[in-house]
């Protein structure tokens, strides 16, 4: 059965910005798409969702029907309601994927799932990128040809990225005014998995590169949930619990209640 | 310079509840503020803080004074104003040390900080408990003479615990009727530590215990901010840096801007 | 393509221990191999391997064309070859996945990749075994029914058990006579992923266990090298990189070599 | 009382080399020596001792009074005796800490509590590196004035890094000539903990540089044993443990044994 993805994408850049209209002529999701479904083939079934439709067009139909949500986010963060951040929220901690790229580390959906500021620095200077995989062997890296790869214009993010300690660091990018950054990682949060890739600043043809095509679909696949398991029943408030029948005559001071 | 510490209590029960009033006359913090004294010396100043102050005792004096504050709540945890815990969990960011006891695993700053529902199970049976040790050597276990410790009767709390994975997991502990619960660990957010320690139920004389109290005297030691560290830095917003002088004649194609 | 999986096996209780014997007429290895068949079907090509064998049934032939191997031994952790031992560390470093049942927990194998004593408690009680999944949702959990699975009669391990924080936490045991122990852990040594599981006594039928089968067949899955994945390259020596087309112009003053 | 640290240093290239002669007259490790003590200061009491000494230095009386080893090794890595190793690794697990310092990433000593190859990449062209803290608020950051500094000319040092995942990430390097490198990191084995600091290339003034004394102090302590723990209670063989009282009545078939 194909996975079901939801890129969910911002949307905005495309209408007000020249170069991101040239470089993205239908909107950077439908490249997104097109990238996904390059890498994971009639494994996924993709799907698109942009901020200004109702919603933000995620439906609650939509969100139950979502393996692995998607998403970029940059300039309208705070229009994003809170309904849906928290109705996004609950379902990665029932178990969907989440794939959050580039400013989308900004994104309510992404510091809720954190718990920090997950705050960075940055810089415009169409500077080159490095990224290392400190993970060789990991499925995120499936397909690479190389210990690293190259960008050659992007935006800068530098460290301290304010963010937890990952369960999974998988690239390290070098940039080449003098900044690291840790790029790729995955954190569980309840049954989900979310991993934030770093590249895709909405001014550089980021979504045309092949091994970040290649990565995101990677990342896509690697948080989906795994079937047969139970993932979806952490989002539970507390289970009160019987008497266990192994406490057969232990002594109970009722006083004590 | 000793550690300012708060102990922050619900302060409830023992107003309702004969025997939680029987075990704690002066409320539960007391017992906590002399256990934290008592491992800590000299090098603690302790103050208490409870619900039902004004600002819940968490005025911005106290909190810009607080190195470590410790959390016990449980029937309350609602009445927690929203305003107070947006402060509480920014000083964390910022490097503030926090403990958290017991049923406070279900307060609004712990869900906050680990962006997961933090649920468990749970049963009142008067069971017996015993805390093992899985981190030998780390400072939060100084003190205990062997490998485990017992309390002869406590509430019951199970896996799975929907926490992120901790950073650092000190005491697994098993229970009489079944189950097991990772009881002390420990996350770093931003630039502060949290110290979650499972046992503390208001019915039992738990903070009597003479390894409770030890544990949660090195667990407030353990998580106080680092003097001469940047912890605090962390809890800003994105940063924009200039352009590096190690860029010195990199081609930068304005029209990409 | 199938994954290719040896199950090792020392292969010496059942030759001299009449229990063990009736419980398994052609040996440990014979059931785990139907075991990981059962779950995997298709999917995988099981051959076994057996102490007593020449090189121990680990030929190179063997090893380069094992992507999971198996290991159970107890009695006879000392005869198994420093040579062999060196061979099997090595293709895990390059990316072969390795899982370590019950008593392998004293395997040289395991030691050598643990860089730890591996001790641990332990205790022969027949006493009951609740096995905790504190990891839900992930893939060495599919199909399992429930939270936990219990084992009726089982040789006890108790912590401290001195291996490395996992990578990844699993399952944590639950024993009848007051012990805890992580009994489902993976890490990632080198290329290959290690994932120990701690059920196995040889005098108890365990092997024929439902969910024992289950997550042994999983893990073997988990642990199997990623197609397309650099992992292998990990296992080289240190390599002397030229210096960088992007490092132009810096000054180098020589003097200083 | 103060620390006990031992400051191991290979002492070659001291004799051979003019440049590094020149840089260190009296060696290395006396001037690690100094750096400790510079930011320790009555709290340590360091000693040296060289690979050319009588059972290179390490003697059981000097190891046992031993609570931190530092570990500077470069090209006679093999002529450390496996006798003195086997010690020094029996030490750590039992709670010694240890500071593992540049091209010690490849010491048998490291390579034995790591488990893996160790091997990085490298390159000689006296490159400016930058090390960015990527754990503010970590008390091995202590008295850091900014979140980097830099050194003008290093050996570099590259990923992939092949060691286990961290415990603690604390430091990334950046380095001119493109890669990045994991410079500060500590792991826990058994009951001692270890921290890999890259910096300390012999033909630079690497140990002269401000923050590179602070770390290598800072350092130290933070790996020193906690008094009154039972971290080396790890390093024992497997334990039998007797029948719990706890376990009561249950019944066992004693013909399963």
């Amino acid at each position: 059965m194909p996975l079901n993805v939801t890129v969910w994408h911002e949307f905005r850049h495309e209408k007000t910005n020249e170069t991101v209209k040239n470089l993205y002529p239908d909107g950077m999701h439908i490249v997104m798409k097109q990238a996904i479904e390059e890498t994971l083939g009639d494994g996924v079934n993709v799907r698109t969702a942009t901020l200004d439709e109702p919603e933000h067009g995620l439906t609650d139909e939509v969100l139950d029907n979502t393996d692995v949500l998607t998403w970029w986010g940059h300039a309208a963060h705070a229009e994003v309601s809170d309904e849906i951040v928290d109705k996004v929220v609950k379902r990665v901690l029932s178990g969907m994927g989440l794939v959050v790229l580039h400013s989308g580390h900004y994104a309510k959906v992404f510091r809720r799932l954190m718990g920090t500021g997950c705050g960075l620095k940055w810089r415009e200077a169409a500077e080159r990128e490095r990224i290392w995989c400190v993970n060789p062997g990991h499925a995120i890296t499936a397909g690479l040809e190389k210990d690293y790869f190259e960008l050659e214009h992007v935006e800068m993010y530098g460290e301290p990225f304010d963010v937890p300690v990952p369960d999974e660091l998988i690239f390290i990018s070098w940039f080449e005014g003098g900044e690291v950054f840790r790029s790729g990682a995955v954190w569980k949060r309840g049954g989900g998995r979310i991993f934030y890739f770093r590249p895709g600043h909405e001014t550089f043809p980021i979504y045309y590169d092949k091994n970040v095509r290649r990565v995101l679909g990677n990342g896509v696949k690697y948080v989906a949930p795994i079937p047969g398991t139970l993932g979806h029943t952490l989002n539970a408030p507390n289970i009160k619990v019987p008497l266990s029948p192994i406490q057969a005559e232990h002594e109970v001071d009722e006083s004590l209640h």
